[in-house]
């Protein structure tokens, strides 16, 4: 079978929006002749997060999707329950603040206390919550196709992103068979797979059928939150740590990285592959939209 | 003036060690065209820093120089002063611990209290510290010759490393006008900082003319780090963010980034730039060599 070679990108429910004034800035410098330079950077900004009347976290974001980044990571935190009523979640642009207000109880001051600093952070932390659970994932058997693979590295490669406009900046893809659904981006990548996952949770979409493609690197935590949020793929192109592949292969998660043109290296749920399309079919990417990997 | 080639690497004074048999682990899978691969992969691991009696953190790392990591870690978060007598470090592999001890007391319970998440992580936490102090630095008015920053860049591109082995990786090189000192890895680009943090606070080694070269952004919580300890002048391969020439331009840091071959902006300092070469005599980079940026 040939690689079905489509010219139009495919409609997202949410795509980046580069040209959003909001998140690139131009910034006057001088390049390496000594000529002035005026290249677009992205934003970086507090967002202080809250629930209920108890302040967790500030995150820094580029801006976009305040709310779904709010509700995402809490979800990802274990700090609200899949089944948890959200009676509100209010943003406020001023006070760089997003309030989420539950009707229930939560128990985030017990999950406050024990903290992980995680791969590419200054300190991240993971409020204790991040291994408890895994036990309990059982991921569903879903079949993945190398052609939808293939389709949707080329897909979003060439979807215009900030990364385009501006680079420094990370992106997670929620897609469902070669169809990219949702294509957050962020100065952390993990803020974009919470925006992701903040808007499955509003929308109440199921994780069944969903593949999720980042361009970070394939790290236990990266692992751990794909497997929480009940995805059973992930693919980027980037490279593994030895305790993410530990780990999904534990929970059955399909994990598929170092994906160049038509190179790529499954290392977890081999068994799920699809091998629908010959390799050598796949046209190399095209260099302008060469996208870097992440720390490789 | 030209460029000087040199075939041999300098001299590290801590170089990264990619045979090390703890640092990465070869994994079975299997590639794009259903073979069998074998790829090393680099390890990730729990450490659990404490600050005399109080545990503080537990970080991932590769897990090589954890009391550099350690105390690196505390002092970068401000939880250990320039001039704190430290009585011991003492890791336990097999705990996965590393206990910092001081004759003076700290106060880290209320530096604990304030979180803020940052760029590139899970749940970044400053300790409410990052910010504190920036307006007290005053960097040293350091030249800076950008025939070093090409010698910089060619030499830590073709210097042996776990990134070159494995990948997925980040690096951090304390540099003295063209010589490169320490190069640590690991696989948060703050744990490569913070152990060369570790390292400059174990040696007593100034930072006043000392350059310090990242594989990763340069985000706010980068900028912020490397003027608190003091350096004047970071550079990278990858990108920018708008805060972070922001606070560089506050805090007189100059800033180089996206250097690649002949290439660079500089965005904040460039009045301390030397431009000693002609950027033209400046060779492309090796393919081989060729690093990737990270999110950019």
């Amino acid at each position: 079978m040939q690689l079905p070679v489509t010219d139009d990108l495919p409609a997202y429910i949410i795509a980046p929006d580069p040209g959003a004034p909001r998140l690139t800035r131009k910034v006057e410098g001088v390049d390496h002749a000594g000529q002035p330079a005026e290249i677009a950077v992205v934003e970086e900004r507090p967002l202080t997060i809250f629930l209920n009347g108890q302040e967790i976290v500030t995150a820094m974001t580029i801006g976009d999707y305040p709310e779904y980044l709010a509700l995402g990571f809490l979800r990802n935190q274990g700090m609200l329950a899949a089944d948890e009523t959200v009676t509100g979640v209010d943003f406020d642009e001023d006070l760089e603040t997003v309030v989420v207000r539950t009707d229930g109880q939560t128990n985030y001051e017990e999950k406050l206390k024990k903290k992980t600093r995680t791969s590419g952070c200054a300190v991240g932390t993971v409020f204790g919550d991040m291994m408890e659970g895994l036990e309990q994932v059982r991921l569903p058997d879903l079949k993945v196709k190398t052609s939808d693979l293939y389709r949707l590295a080329s897909v979003i490669n060439r979807t215009p992103s900030l990364y385009l406009e501006a680079g420094a900046i990370h992106g997670t893809v929620l897609c469902r068979g070669g169809e990219p659904l949702v294509y957050m981006e962020d100065v952390g990548r993990h803020n974009a797979v919470d925006k992701i996952a903040g808007w499955m949770f509003s929308e109440g979409v199921s994780a069944d059928d969903k593949l999720l493609y980042t361009t970070g690197r394939l790290t236990s935590e990266m692992v751990i939150k794909t497997a929480l949020m009940g995805i059973p793929a992930l693919a980027s192109r980037s490279g593994f740590t030895a305790w993410g592949v530990e780990i999904a292969r534990e929970v059955g998660l399909t994990l598929v990285g170092r994906m160049r043109g038509k190179r790529f290296v499954c290392l977890a749920g081999e068994e799920r592959l699809v091998r629908d399309v010959d390799p050598d079919s796949v046209p190399d990417e095209d260099k302008k939209h060469r996208r870097k990997s992440a720390g490789a």
